[in-house]
Formats: structure tokens, C-alpha cells, sequence
């Protein structure tokens, strides 16, 4: 269930699912099915107590309020958690119940789930960020050769090309996206150390079957050093910047005295509760709103890096709701631009017209070839 | 309906239901009603229509999901809302439906709404914070005789007294409060401009009353000035910093090498899911966590300043879920802290242990002297 | 000696120079002196021994260069500084030598320095603040009744007046310098404690002694709480944030298309190295540059508030750079944007074309009664 | 020349060249004179005029205090410099001067000079961090079997070794110098684009010959394209960060209760100005600033990031000065903590005693087999 105030239109519905209540308990429960396995396989624990405890992740009903009320009052979502799945196995295997969690630790739990929930999130950002890169390749493409004003300090300059521009925009989202999916393969893995990240009572092999089962990279403890965490949270809002330059640069050319680029109108969008002859430019707005809030998400992140010893008091308790937000901004981002750019309107006799007007001449110079260049490169990978 | 990844233990449940969804409907609609009676009593509209207004207002019955999808497709939560409210107001009266929202626009509603959520949450805020400062003075009352040891740059210093401790805690806890308080007062205000901030079809008149009947203080338009709310931003990110800098040093106090001072135990509260014998300062987390979030929200609001004209595109809707983050984060460190000062155990023998063990004598300067008039001036107001 | 890289024109030679090291190091020997003469009025160190170290303040010469080398090896200002100190006063009066510097630390000194440079600082910046706030009452009264479109989310909305908009630019300022002022009132005062802030071997009354010698407000000593000095740059962004709101509108009307504002001609200023038709809002660019750089100085300083016991290791030392750019950056909003505004040319013909081409109608509302009311306010104090 | 408040001990004298004047002023007339050069051989500009310009490059003396006066006045450093750079030529070959700068922008100018200052700022970054990894490498390796006692949330918690302690430190910075030095080598590169980035009145050609004789990369024109300058500024700051994760542990591990390493005694370094018995973790102290600065500096940039049309008024402007900072700390938190790393006094004595004292067994599980994989995964690369 979404928030009025900060879900919609700020995130989309499958961002938000993919960081809720019910992934993230999937998440959780797949942790420590996946550890009872690999800690049968590697006879740490009885193939037995493995199967209880498989059995009771898959069958477990677990009533989510009342488990967010005692991990409040724990400090911890795994504390809470672990007991109603100890009691879930225990009910049919009382000798297992033991076994559940065993090795493992509080974070182990919650940032192997966090990682689940990301890896949905990186799926979904990467798509559609390279559909508003091709979005926007295809813009570039189709107005190479379309003179426009070039503006700078917000003043007319000099003529460029729709096409150049677009480019731009197109380089920039696509630079962002490269590094938002470098960032996120080195920083979704699995989370698995035990309490101090000695793998005591475990061993190297049971993280790697567990890696292997969840479908994550294979990781040494991190719990402390969060530094691809920081790399990824950075790369969300950069992403993000890149999308609200976008934004930004179609909401001026949209300004009623400019009119060259307008939002595809859309039934029941960019309408006014005061003005019905408004059009209001709703999926840029979506975009910059994103923009000014991810940065200070992502600072915040960067700055709880010096964290203490093997694991932080307050830290990574800091990153999880600063990481969803990022993925939930980013993409609503993307899913707002999206159709923006793939129906830009474009008013090519008004590009002309505030050209002429401007008098600064008709030399684009070599428009048509750097942005030739741009896509070529783009084509090339 | 909390999310188990962002809200618990981070906040408190009576604070999420202040930025809540029903929170929020039934500020909206108090806006919308608010608007029409006054409207009525200016002649601007007429009373039957109000009267229908405000009898829909409180007979309205919102599918949350529903609304909630159609305010992401239209980019703004007051464009699906009346039109429901009006669809209710003509079922009985459809003279009456054209009234709804008269004058206002979506801005005036979602500002009004927020601050509304927001007058709840300094409620509970303030009282919280006053709470904690009377529990940090009768901490700096009760030892203002202890000595311990002062240590700088994490290194063992000389000698100070727990009082002082306690009283340095104190004034930075009130002070914060203080200048809480200051910048509610400020910026919790009424919000109604109509689409460009003239009150055109609108009266000061009107915005007086409705500012009477709601309970918020008047205020001219205030849409694309957002240097309060930016003050009130930053004002529970300090206080948030103060009641870390409390946490930090319980922290670490309560090392196990230093074993000074230790949070109240409370049964399933600190327990470690992989470590049973550790009691973990778990309320110092919660406090620590929102230290380190708070700054990126509060400066995330003050870099959108610069608004353009007169309403932003971005800006403003950026502000709300950082503003509810921040108070949400505040009050939940605050919850969180305050039975941990409450029940703080001091164990003075292992900090006059300490201290004798570091060498450093015994003077303890003027450290009575100065609780003595931190805690007068706290008398004093 | 300004950076040119970091300097001008994003700061002023005033402000560049109440922080510079000249600055610095006065207020350093003024501590050291007042600090002398205070001990010697409470009998804590011999009259002689106070003569001789506050003839030694006056007419010490210090190589600074050296003085930094020894700075950054020893990590701390004050040790270079005050061996330096002794060295002058003990070739005179060898006894006196161990009485400077007595009874307080390090950060006594690096602290009240950097609020003698900051009650510098803070009058150059009120008094600008208040000339913006003048100039823009100037604007909002002239052009109380000059017709022009208003516009929201960058579109034409509805008409306003200039002094409408005027008035709201003012209401800004002076809001973001009222609170400048109240907590750089707050915030400016002395430091002493003493090593862990007992004023062990010290007393409260060469506290007082101090503050008032220098000019200071008395305090408690504040080492680990620093509330106020987080308030102080909160206040500083929020005041650039209003300056950059004002620029960003006006850089908005100068746009070619729309042509309704534009920063007064000045020779040599505002040109391109490119193309000589342009006539840049450099005054507009110094202001939007500052509030882009001013809200993470602040996050910054909110961030480290919780610092460890008696005094931080690390997190006072991040604060003073952070401080002096939020000076900086405000005071070079300030010195850019003042005359912007005094010599704004407004093109009302424009004005009105705007207005009358976007065909939203005539009626301003109660623009003129709004900006009355906000006249009248600021009149009334 | 330095500044007192801000440029030590926060960062190095080499770094604080590497950003200096003349510096920048060498790097702005290798721009103008390389510009020169591949014009000629372009045939866009006479060859004489080319010599004339290259000439007057290396002999111009420039007073910079009145430059950066007039560049403030102006605007753009470009403005004054080239006219300087124009009379210089003049003098000698009054055709040429209209040759100068012919083609290009200021921002041209300013962002290649930048660049070229990064490439001397990353060169002493990546060598530094790599010689920090070597230590820390180092220490893991001596340390493997070293056992101390691991703590979580700052409580006792299990066994660990001091090796892989050392071992995380060590993935976390080097982890971190990857992506400094990805992102060095992506965002390092000529800017060449003219007014609006067409390269009118140049060709790519002159881009290329420009690159290859300053060293640069090549890249189309990215005025308003900063996503590769964001990423560079968030690397620094995660580099910061990790380093500050290490000063943090070093400090905690240096209390005066736990005893367990501290940094080297170094003559004249880490002494109080009161307190003659401490030994402060200074190198630790400048670390943990630079990472309480960095990532608001870093959060800046991206925040900047939606930056208006072909060049941004006030947004790029922001960018340099916050890039310098972030170099500036980064190098001198390197050089601060890399003589602490490779001296590192270790008591393994008190480690065994906390460990013991702790009573929470010798279970150091995998931790020198995670020790292992972690170096000889270093060795690989």
C-alpha cells in the first residue's frame, strides 16, 4: 500500500513492490532457506532440520503489523522474525527449530535482503533507462539536421541542432546508466559473515552455494565496509540528474513565450486544478522533484561510511529506507520521462522562428557531425 | 499501514499516522471546507454551497488506491480529489459542486494539508524534546558530584563531573528545541494565493478566516517562498544532531571496556539474534540512524530554494516527503532516546575507576559551578 | 592573497579577507591577550606576567608560512602558535613565558577566533542583506501596479504585478536575514573551557572578563555542542537560497524570448569571451552558484553534530573551512545581486506583450492590497 | 600561499599546488596556446599567428591579484586573461592577436584547465591510496593470526583477528581507488565545443590535435553534460570515506581503556597545547574531518546536475572549487593516515587482554582463511 505523500507520482507501483513489506519478507524467508540448504549440504546441520526449515519459509503466515511493532521494540527486523520461524518449525520438528539462522546474524538477514529487493530495483531502473536512452537516440536521429537556438546563462547564444542537444541528453543518460549497472553488479551480493564476519560456525562454501541458490555474487563480509553501497547510491542520483537535465532543459523550451517542445498531451495529465488551459510539463516536474531529492539521499549515504569495528551502531540501519528512496526516485524518473521523450512534441517552425529572432546567424557547425558522432558511438557500445 | 523496511524503528506509529494517508485526506478535505464556509461568509459563494461542501467534506468516503493512481496520472493529489468532492457535492446539490476548490489551487491545498500534518508533528515533537531535556537535567542534578572522566579526541583528558556531561546534553537539546519551536511557529501557516498567489476571485478576508477556523497562523502566499520550511528543515535536522550527539556518547560510554553507562534493560529489547549475552544500545542506534539521514533531507530542501516564479516545477513537491521524513526521524529518535535517559544506569564506581586508572588527577575545575548555572538558566527559561 | 580558482567573484575581498589569515591570526593574539589580562584581574597569573604577554600579542611577528608547516605537522594551530608566543614574551621576561596560554586548549582559541572572524563576517552580511531587502521593497513599491504574466511550473498561468513578485523576493530575504541574525546572535560568542570544559584552573569570571574584553557574548563552554554554530550555517544557506531565488526569476524574465528584466549595463561585466552580442546576468550566475554550493557546507556542519565526549576528534576541525565558505559564498551573493537589483531595467512594454499574448485575462486579484500588506509589515519591523 | 583556516592540515602542500594559481594560470595558457597549435595545423588560423600565440603563452607574466579582481568584475576568468594573452601577441604581431582564443569559450578554458589540474590532483590521489592499500595489505598480512576482540554496534561481540580487521580496511580502499581511478580516467578530458558546443569555426580535428598535446582524453563537447564530473566528485568522497572508516576503527582501538594500537609517535605531532601527557590520533583526526566534508561537497555536484541548455547559468560555475575541495581533502586525509598505517603501533598483548576479559571464547571461525582470499585476491588485481 502506497503512501499519498511520498509514493505516487515520486515512484512507480513496481518500484515500490519491489521495495515493500511483502518483497521484503520473501527476501528474508529465501535467506534462510537458502542458508538452512547450504548449511545441510556443507553438514553443518542435519538435511532434516534443512527441509523443516525450507518447509516452514514456504509456509510461514506472518502477520506484518504486529512483526513491525516487536521489531521496533527489538531494534532489529531479524530478532523478531527468527522467533516466528523457529515456533513455525518447531510446531512439526521441534529438534530443528534450533537450526534456524544458525551462524548467522542480524545483517546477514537484512542486507541479503536489501540486495534481493535491489537486484529487482536494478532490473527495472536498467531497462527502462535504456529505453529513455534510445528514446532519446531516436530524437537525436530524427532532428539531426533541425536548427534551433543554442542558449547559454540562459541567454541566445549561438544555432545548434535539436539533434546535438538531444545527443547531449542521450550521452548523458546513457553514461549514468553504465555506471548506475557497474555499480550495482559489484554491489548486489550476498551479505553472509555471522556475527562478526569470521563465518564462525559456518564456512566459505556455504556462502557460496548460498550465492549460488539466490542467484547473488558471492561477496567476503561487508557489513562494515560499505563502500560499493556508497558507489551505488551515488550512481542512482546521477542517474537521476541526468534524467532532471532532461527535464529541465524541455521545461524551458516549453515555457509559453519559447514553445518549442511540449509533453505529449495525455488525457487527465498536466492538467490544472485552477487553470483548464494549462498544460503543465507533469512528467518533467516528476523528474526535477526527483532530482533535488536524491543527492542529499545519496550524501547521506557517503557520509555514514566511517562506520565502527565489524559492525556500525546506527549505520547500516541508516542505508536500507536512503537506498529504497534512491531506486523509488529513479525510476519514477525514468517512468516519467519515458513517454515524455518517446512523444515529444516538437514545434520545429518555432525553433526557426526563435532562431531568426534571435539574430545570431544560421552556422551550426559541426552539429551534424558530432552528434553523427555520438550515435555512432553509442551504436558501437 | 507502516513499511517494514523505512518506518519502524525509525519512527514512532503516532507520527506516521500524522503523514499518514487518513492524516492527510482529512486535512484536505478541512482545507476544502474551510475554504467554502469562509468563501460563504465573504459572499463569494453561496451559503447553500457551502454547506453542501462542507457536508460532503465530512460524508466522503476516498478509495486511498484508487485516488492515489489517479493523482500519480494527473501529477497532482488535488485534481482526482475534487473531482471526487465535487461529484459528491452534486449527487446532492449540483449547483452547489461548481463551488469546490473556488479560487484555490493545488498548491494552497497541499501546503495547507502539510502543515496541518505538520502541526500535529511539532505536537509531538516539542513535548518529546521537553521530556528529554527534564530527563537530561535530573541527570545533570542527580551527578552533578560525579566524577568521571573527561576524554578529548577520544583520548583520555582529565577529569569532569557526569553533571556537566549531562548539562552540556541539555543545553544542546534545549537549544535545539528551542529553535523548533521558533521555526514552527514560523513556518506551520496557512496556504492560499489561488493559481499565481494574487487571490484573485479570493479576499484576504477569506485566507484570515480560514486561518481561524483551522487553527493555523495567516500568512501571505507563500508558494515559491520556501525560506520557513527550509528553516523548519533544518531546525529538526539540528535537533536530530543533538540527541546523537547524546546517543554517540552513551555509546561510548557503554563500551565493554568502559562500562560507565548502560541503556535501561527492557525485556526483548537489545538482544543480538546471533549473540545472547549482549545487550546492545539499542535506543542510541535508532537516535544514531537518524543523525545520519536528517542532514541530506534538511539540505536536500534547502538546495531547492531557488523556485521559479510563482510555483515551481519540482521544487515544492520535492519538499513534503522530505519535511514528513525529517519529523518522522526526529520524533522517532526521540521515542527511542528518551526512556534510555529516563532509565539511564550510571555505574559510578567503574567511572571512578576509569579515572583513577588514567592518571590524570582530580580536579574537576569549575564543573559544579557550571551545571549549577546551565541548570538555572534552564530554571529561568 | 586570493585562489582564482576558488575565490572571486564567488566571494568578496571584505569577507575573502575577515577570514584570511591576517584576521586570523589578530583574533588568535586577542584571545591570548584578553585571556592574559583576565587571568591577571582574578589573580590567577601575575600583572607583570599579563603586561608582558599582551605587549608580546602586539608586536609578535610570524612567518605564516612557517606557521602553517608547523600547524599541519602538529595537527593543531595553537601549538605552533602560542611556542611561538612564549618564545617572544620569555625573551623579555622569562617567567612570564609559562603563564601564556594558561588553563585553556586549543580549541578555546581555534573557536573564539573563528567567532571574531565570524562577528565580522556577520556584519557585512546583515548589512547587505538589509540593502537587498531595501532594494527589493524599492522594486515592489514602484511596480505595485506593473501588469505581468505570472506563471507556474514555467508556464503562463495568470497575471500578477512586478511588485507582487517584488514583494515576495523581499519577504524572502528579510525572512532568511532575520534569522541570520538571531543566530548569529546565538552562535557568536566565546569559547573557554578549558581542556574538557571545566575551566579547571580557571573560573567563570575570566569567562566574563573575556566575552566582554573582546567583545563577545559569555557562554558556557560549548566544545561538543554545537547547535548553535550548525543553526548559524543553516541560516547562511537558507539566506543564499533566498538570494538564488530572486536570481533565478530575474535570469528567467532575461531570457531573449521573454525580455522583461535585465541586470543593469555595466562595463566589463556580463560580456562573453565569444560572442560580444551577449549581455550575461553575471550578477544572477554568482547568486545561483553560491546556493548551489551552500547547502552541503551546511548538511556538512549538521552531520558531524554528534561529536564524540569532551571534544571531537575530526568533527570541530570540518566545521571552521565550512563556516568561512558559507560567509564567503553569502556575502558574494549579496555583493553580486545588490546592485542587480538597485539598477534592475524593466521592460513593462514587454510586460505587458508577455501578458497580453498568453490571453489568460487582466484581473491581478489583490495583488496591490498583498503588497501593501507586505510593505506595511516590513515597515512595522 | 595557503590559507590558516582552511587549506592545513587538511590537505597537502603538493595538492593545494596542484589547485593553485599558477597552476590554473599554466594550465589556461597551455589551453590557449594548444588551441594555437592544432588550429594552424587545421589551417584555421595563419602559422605565424599560431607561433606568435604560443610565444606570448610562454612569456606573458600576469599579475594575478588584478587579474582576479578583473575576473571577478567580468564574471569568467576568460574574459581578462585572454585580453591580457591578446595584448601580449599584439605587441609583438598585431595581426595575431585577433587569433587568440578564436574558436572557443570561456568554459572551454576554464573546464580544460581544470581538467588538467585534476590529472596532477588524481595522479597524487591514486598513488597515495595505493600505497595505503599496500599498508594496509601489509598489516593483514602480518596480523593474520593476530586475535582480538571483534565489537558490534560498540559492544563486545566475538572473536575476530586484527589481520582481517586490516583486511577489510584494505578491500574498502581499494575498492574505493578503483572507482577514483574509473572515474578519473572517464571524466579527465579536453572541453572543446565553442559557444554551444557546435565547434563552429573549429572541427574535431582541432579537438583531437588539442588532447594529444595537452595528454587529455578527447570527448565531444560536455558543457552541460556533468555526469562523469559528478561521478569523479562522488569517488573522491567514498575514497574519503573509506579512509575515514579506518581512522574511526584506529581512534577507537587508541582509547585510552582499550590500548590496542596507536599511531607513531611522531616529534612535534599529536601533542594538546594543555595537556602534555596525551597523544592524539592526529593523522586519524584529519582523515575523519576530510570524510565529515566531502560528501556534502560531493553532494553538491550532483545536485548541480540539471544544468540549463548548452551551458548553465551558475550550475558549472559551482562545480570547481567544490571538485579542488574534494581533491584537496582526499589527498590530505591520504597523506595524514598513510605514515599511521605503515607505523601502526599494535599491542597484541592488550588485544589478548580485552579479548580474554571479554569472556567470549577463541573462535576466530574462518577469519584467516577470509584474510587469505582477501590478499590473494589483491595479488590477482
Amino acid at each position: 500500500m502506497t503512501s499519498l505523500l511520498r509514493d505516487r507520482p515520486a515512484s512507480t507501483p513496481q518500484m515500490l513492490a519491489a521495495f515493500g513489506d511483502e518483497a521484503l519478507l520473501r527476501g528474508a524467508l529465501a535467506f534462510e532457506a537458502a542458508l538452512a540448504r547450504a548449511s545441510a549440504v556443507e553438514g553443518l546441520i542435519p538435511t532434516a532440520a534443512a527441509d523443516a526449515i525450507v518447509t516452514a519459509c514456504a509456509d510461514i503466515e506472518i502477520d506484518v503489523a504486529a512483526l513491525a511493532d516487536e521489531a521496533a521494540h527489538a531494534g532489529a527486523l531479524a530478532i523478531p522474525l527468527v522467533r516466528r520461524l523457529r515456533a513455525q518449525v518447531g510446531a512439526k520438528d521441534s529438534a530443528a527449530a534450533a537450526f534456524v539462522h544458525r551462524g548467522a546474524t542480524s545483517q546477514d538477514l537484512a542486507d541479503t535482503t536489501l540486495m534481493l529487493q535491489a537486484r529487482t530495483g536494478a532490473a527495472l531502473v536498467s531497462e527502462d533507462a535504456l529505453a529513455v536512452g534510445d528514446a532519446l537516440a531516436g530524437l537525436a536521429e530524427a532532428h539531426a539536421q533541425t536548427p534551433m537556438l543554442g542558449r547559454t546563462l540562459l541567454q541566445a547564444a549561438q544555432p545548434i541542432t535539436l539533434g546535438l542537444k538531444a545527443a547531449g541528453w542521450m550521452r548523458g543518460v546513457d553514461d549514468a546508466r553504465q555506471r548506475f549497472e557497474r555499480e550495482a553488479t559489484a554491489a548486489i551480493r550476498l551479505q553472509l559473515g555471522g556475527p562478526v564476519g569470521t563465518l564462525a560456525g559456518l564456512n566459505p562454501r556455504v556462502a557460496e552455494l548460498m550465492a549460488l541458490d539466490l542467484g547473488l555474487a558471492p561477496a567476503l563480509p561487508w557489513h562494515a565496509q560499505r563502500e560499493a553501497m556508497a558507489g551505488l547510491a551515488a550512481s542512482l542520483a546521477i542517474l537521476t540528474g541526468a534524467l532532471g537535465k532532461v527535464a529541465q532543459d524541455i521545461a524551458l523550451m516549453a515555457q509559453s513565450e519559447i514553445g518549442e517542445a511540449f509533453e505529449p498531451q495525455v488525457e487527465g495529465r498536466g492538467g490544472s486544478s485552477s487553470m483548464p488551459h494549462k498544460r503543465n510539463p507533469t512528467g518533467c516536474q516528476v523528474a526535477l522533484s526527483a532530482a533535488r531529492r536524491a543527492p542529499g539521499l545519496a550524501g547521506g549515504i557517503m557520509a555514514g561510511l566511517p562506520q565502527a569495528h565489524e559492525r556500525d551502531l546506527g549505520g547500516w540501519q541508516a542505508e536500507a529506507p536512503a537506498l529504497a528512496a534512491l531506486f523509488e526516485l529513479t525510476h519514477g524518473a525514468l517512468a516519467a520521462l519515458r513517454p515524455v521523450i518517446e512523444g515529444l512534441e516538437v514545434d520545429t517552425a518555432a525553433m526557426a522562428g526563435n532562431l531568426t529572432a534571435a539574430g545570431v546567424g544560421e552556422d551550426v557547425g559541426q552539429a551534424a557531425e558530432l552528434t553523427r558522432q555520438a550515435l555512432a558511438r553509442r551504436q558501437a557500445g
